[in-house]
């Protein structure tokens, strides 16, 4: 079993808050707890952009078709500007977001990159002068950057990946084999979720035509014009986008539940698995929320389309984003009605099968049990016994609240 | 002041569950509460939908330019199959999703229909034979119809539409002059966000090429195939969203987080404005999630860069569909740390004006001033009063749980 990621603190002073004494201590799921801040606000001002990247103390996590440099499974590999420089050029904030509109065009390849924001913890200043801009917004700029080998930025790209070999580093093999301690994992998801958006969505949904990233990469545009030297007729028809704001332009995340299921009478849970699962292996259901569903009738619905189940009072747990690629996790506890507790896998055919299990299985599970996917249980796992998902699901942590709260009466969120 | 709608009951008995004891009743929000069971998984069966189509009972919502057909403000006005058909033809669900994706034309227009959902109240039989697919999935088909007049059903629908005016039905005329009960206004809520869902996406953000409405208008495919007359090339590049499943098929929905804040005392909420709203109308600051944010997480950067204010900890409170176009609204409550309550408007420009108000003032306007945006206040409202949004906004929701339960030490949630 590979080791288990730290879960990241929330991010804010534990004070004894009104709030924590009622509801108790908040819970900070994988992937959040990001010490960045994103100072949203200013990624539409290409002068801020081009100082933080310019800057002594800029930060760079280097993609490769969506997978990150790293040195170990456990830690991601930042570089600096000057090792990027080739791939992205001198200043790609350098003109104003009105004028690289203007200069559209279509067929000029320009490498990804994001702003990610401004780290603020007390460390991050360590490599030369704190940046600072505006007397107001200060701390280290990071920023992502997609640096594959493609179009006219294969030579340069090739060039730094072999440099980066050489050093011992490496991109990552897929989400397997990454382990990264809290504070990197929320950099590392936001980073990823808004590099697949970019890529992904090249063309304008409204239009057709293809579109060009501004705003950090937090926005695409399509734009009026495209003077690609190929292209005859340089303006280009009306696209609806273009008048007042359209979601269309901004970043897409996909909400999605997921719920653990207790039984009317509070001591059993409902878990199901899909049949490509390692053997015994179960977790909680999850499905898409749907248009103009409440997260509680996503909930409701969902179960009863995957198990048959009908549940009654649903409460919201926490939430975590899920980067692969654009989900937000929405963690619900859901309890069967009196006599709705009868499983039918018949309606949907996603799961291969559903059981209630007892508050005690499950919790000697998440003992013994858990692992990443591919991975191996722990050494006290017996074959033939419950396996679970490790903590830094969602799922993990709301059977865990379950088990420690529901079933026993001490409070559960 | 408009009638103000009565809020949906939770879809769900009102059992006395550990649940509902441990964290109270259930806030079911205007837009949800559906009585429509969706049966998600039987969209791809056009047997399915053929069927329902053609049953006596069946029900359709008609809607130009996004705009439903109504008998009142308060009343949907739904229509039946044979005053449809001019227009969706005699039943565009006949052949299966394989064969209509097999015979593509980019240039033939097809008139929106959404299945939106099995009614399985018990009136809704009361047409006829209530309808029954395969001796499990029952209740009256409820389908939302684009009649808009253009293209090739520009004269049907003229007709149609000529004819409907005749009976004293009209069409609304945006969301201010709508105050539907709780159930048509979540039915209505789904066929809105799903039409609009469909109008804004008739391109393939991935490659650029238009798309082809299936499942019931619940996904958009990227056809192989392009038989348009005037296509000489009829079969297409490949493209990203036909290899496994992709997001971008589905319906966008998009988080969106909204909050009461309160004081580090517990004793103020703070309240913000912008410039286009009515003199002295404030309402919960909210603002989009974003990629890689906890919900949590959001709602602190939300109000830090709108306020200034520093949030510890954040309860979510609960959640409401919002089709304008395509929002989830995550209504929660937010507790400034000590020290952290001084409002800076500077960051971000979207609030004209943001104030700690009392639990005593909120509690008064609550109570007198609130109303629909274009709406007059109460007639116990005096002019220089607080302001604020009605009961069918979450926002309105939020504050009421604030002052009647965190400032009093009563549950709140």
């Amino acid at each position: 079993m590979s080791p288990q990621p730290d879960l990241p603190e929330p991010a804010h002073p534990n004070i004894d808050s009104m709030l924590s004494r009622k509801f108790g201590k908040e819970v900070a799921n994988y992937f959040s707890g990001s010490p960045l801040n994103r100072v949203s606000f200013l990624r539409p001002d290409h002068a801020f952009l081009s100082q933080a990247l310019k800057h002594p103390s800029a930060t760079f996590l280097a993609f490769q078709n969506l997978e990150p440099l790293i040195s170990s499974p456990s830690t991601l590999a930042p570089l600096k500007f000057s090792e990027v420089e080739p791939i992205i050029g001198k200043d790609p904030f350098e003109k104003t977001e009105e004028d690289v509109i203007k200069e559209y065009n279509s067929e000029a390849y320009i490498p990804q990159v994001v702003f990610l924001g401004l780290d603020e913890r007390k460390e991050s200043g360590e490599d030369g002068e704190g940046f600072d801009y505006k007397g107001r917004y200060k701390g280290r700029p990071w920023f992502a950057v997609d640096v594959t080998p493609v179009k006219s930025v294969k030579e340069a790209a090739e060039g730094l990946i072999k440099k980066l070999t050489e050093r011992g580093l490496d991109f990552s093999k897929g989400r397997m084999n990454l382990s990264l301690s809290a504070q990197e994992a929320a950099i590392y998801a936001e980073a990823r979720h808004l590099l697949d958006w970019n890529a992904r969505n090249p063309f304008c949904a409204a239009c057709g035509y293809p579109t060009l990233s501004i705003n950090g990469g937090f926005k695409r545009t399509c734009p009026p014009k495209d003077v690609a030297p190929s292209i005859t007729q340089s303006d280009r028809p009306p696209c609806a986008t273009r008048t007042g704001i359209s979601n269309l332009s901004f970043p897409r995340t996909d909400p999605t539940v997921i719920m653990a299921v207790v039984s009317a009478d509070g001591q059993k849970i409902l878990l199901g698995r899909q049949k490509r699962w390692p053997q015994y292996w179960y977790s909680t259901l999850a499905g898409f929320l749907e248009p103009a569903e409440s997260v509680e009738e996503a909930v409701r619905r969902e179960v009863w389309e995957e198990s048959g189940i009908h549940l009654g009072r649903v409460v919201i747990h926490s939430t975590q984003p899920w980067p692969y690629p654009a989900n937000l996790m929405i963690g619900a506890i859901g309890q069967a009605i009196p006599g709705g507790e009868e499983i039918h896998l018949g309606h949907d055919a996603e799961l291969e099968d559903a059981k209630w299990f007892t508050a005690e299985e499950v919790r000697e599970a998440l003992r013994v049990g858990t692992s990443g996917l591919g991975e191996a249980a722990g050494s006290e796992y017996k074959e033939g016994g419950l396996r679970l998902p490790p903590k830094t699901a969602i799922a993990n942590q709301l059977m865990w609240a379950v088990v420690n709260g529901f079933a026993s009466g001490a409070p559960m969120i």
